[in-house]
């Protein structure tokens, strides 16, 4: 056990507050940032602060001191070692900053692969269906008047770009229908997929195969805009796009185009480049379903991913290995 | 073979054009109904239509002629021996009048199965999850401000009311989640249910264990109203209603106070009871989804309710057991 340990809980717990206590309070002191402001969080380092051993990090706290950017991360005090950061993606955090420092990170993986895969597969259904569509026209009295019969899901690919365990989670769900095919791609292929996911190895034979394509990949400097102008010139003509990782993974821009040609006949997204702000131009395609970043948006998912933080947190003040580890300190 | 068929179409055939011709024409003169009124269909029924065998028959006729009241089956020539429904409710056809005249009728079941449940499951995922509130949110730049987060389905019990086909199916995916438990109630138990379903002997049973509730049964005299002011005060408290069946299975102004008083706490709705028209009683509860009766508006269940229509038909004029004779002839 690390001695004189100090954890701070910078952003929201709301389910686990008693899970606070009994998890981490036996084992170090407990405080929590309460700054207005990124100048108040400085001051506060050196104050309040000072010695802590821990971070737990809910993108909550960027509403305050903003992002862990590097500037933020360089200021931390030496004794932080590790940030418990509850959420799948930590683009919020700068994760070279943090190995420059000597602080490791944790993330909350498994945690919201039911809530986000959930909502992944309402933005297919409603997709392939034309039921945001439809939903529209029943509201307005205009019933089902000039929708022509769309196509059972089971008629389409779905092909399932970062088979993590999102992506994995998705597939099962769609393989109820089941779809046609359900392909995937990432960097190396899964070892333990079931034997009716087929790998792509390149991401354009994926792109060629996909009647339906979701995203699952993290936002990282690499992932970035993959989803662009060539992409999109490379998909099925009338294909359609799911997006519950990151908005920023997609050029937006070029999705609008692609909208706008009919290369893409239809899109279900939950995340945008500019939250909470969602670019008005979406609004003008009838056949886009827009979701306010709903993915982890239930008591369940809320509560095992803030849970899942302190776990990695407890674990590493009791000098164990947390088991969530990202990739990138590996 | 019977000899001289002649077969009547009756309502729309959009997918199975070639098949008509390819599965029937062999067989049959084939006549198409294209009367303007009930009166003009009456007219023709001693001239183009005289010595009809088999009747095609699709909802879409009553908007000209009305649906198969008695009445209308009773000026039905005697030539007239079956009645191939597309479709798997045929509330619209009256079966004692039918039976009276010695004419039997078939349904499509099986083809809508995948169709309608995923409509009931795209519901369930909206009602539990708020997805309908959320994109009226999004939409309007409010996004998720003030929606409290909602749960997993797999934190509830899912009751589904009528293990046919489409119960089955809907059972099936929602065990991707998989949900906290799966009941049903049926007249009888089924014997060829997955050991993840349980079954409940009594209706009060199902209405007490279920947190979601999905309506499948047919609508004939002894299901109108069956879901009424009784069974929602059975209901626990906040629970949530599906129904892709037919509107006239719920007593809805039962439903409405229900939605009011809080005892549903969501609905997920795609059928009515005076359709195209929705009560816009409904439109004021901000988390029912509503739907324009999409349940089996794909290509693919489209048409292959087109062909088991015929199928049945073929079956018939071929001298066999057509496939789909309906329960009440059994």
């Amino acid at each position: 056990m690390v001695s004189t340990a100090k954890v701070m809980i910078c952003g929201d717990i709301v389910w686990a507050h008693d899970e606070v206590q009994s998890m981490l309070g036996p084992l170090s002191e407990i405080v929590r940032m309460d700054s207005q402001s990124r100048e108040e969080f400085y001051r506060e380092l050196s104050g309040k602060f000072a010695g802590t051993t821990v971070i737990y990090r809910h993108n909550t706290s960027a509403d305050r001191i903003g992002i862990f950017d590097a500037e933020l991360v360089n200021k931390l005090p030496t004794s932080v070692k590790w940030i418990g950061h509850n959420g799948a993606g930590y683009d919020q955090i700068d994760i070279d900053a943090c190995k420059k420092r000597g602080i490791k990170v944790s993330n909350t993986p498994g945690a919201v692969d039911i809530g986000t895969a959930t909502t992944a597969l309402y933005l297919l259904v409603s997709a392939v269906r034309q039921y945001s569509i439809a939903e529209r026209q029943a509201r307005s009295g205009l019933w089902k008047t000039g929708l022509k019969p769309a196509h059972d899901p089971s008629a389409l690919t779905l092909g399932i770009l970062g088979l993590g365990g999102i992506g994995l989670t998705l597939a099962r769900l769609c393989h109820g229908f089941p779809m046609k095919q359900i392909y995937y791609h990432s960097r190396t292929p899964r070892a333990d997929t079931p034997d009716w996911i087929e790998y792509c190895s390149t991401l354009e034979e994926l792109l060629a195969k996909s009647d339906v394509l979701s995203l699952h990949v993290p936002l990282k400097p690499e992932t970035e805009g993959m989803i662009g102008e060539r992409e999109f010139g490379l998909m099925k003509k009338g294909a359609i796009l799911i997006n519950t990782a990151r908005g920023k993974v997609i050029d937006e821009a070029a999705m609008i185009r692609a909208l706008k040609s009919g290369q893409l006949s239809a899109a279900g997204i939950d995340v945008y480049p500019d939250e909470p702000n969602i670019n008005p131009e979406l609004l003008e395609f009838r056949n886009v379903t827009l979701l306010p970043h709903m993915g982890t948006e239930t008591q369940e998912s809320q509560k095992s991913m803030e849970v899942r933080a302190l776990e990695n947190l407890r674990t590493y003040l009791t000098g164990g290995e947390p088991r969530d580890l990202i990739p990138e300190f590996k």
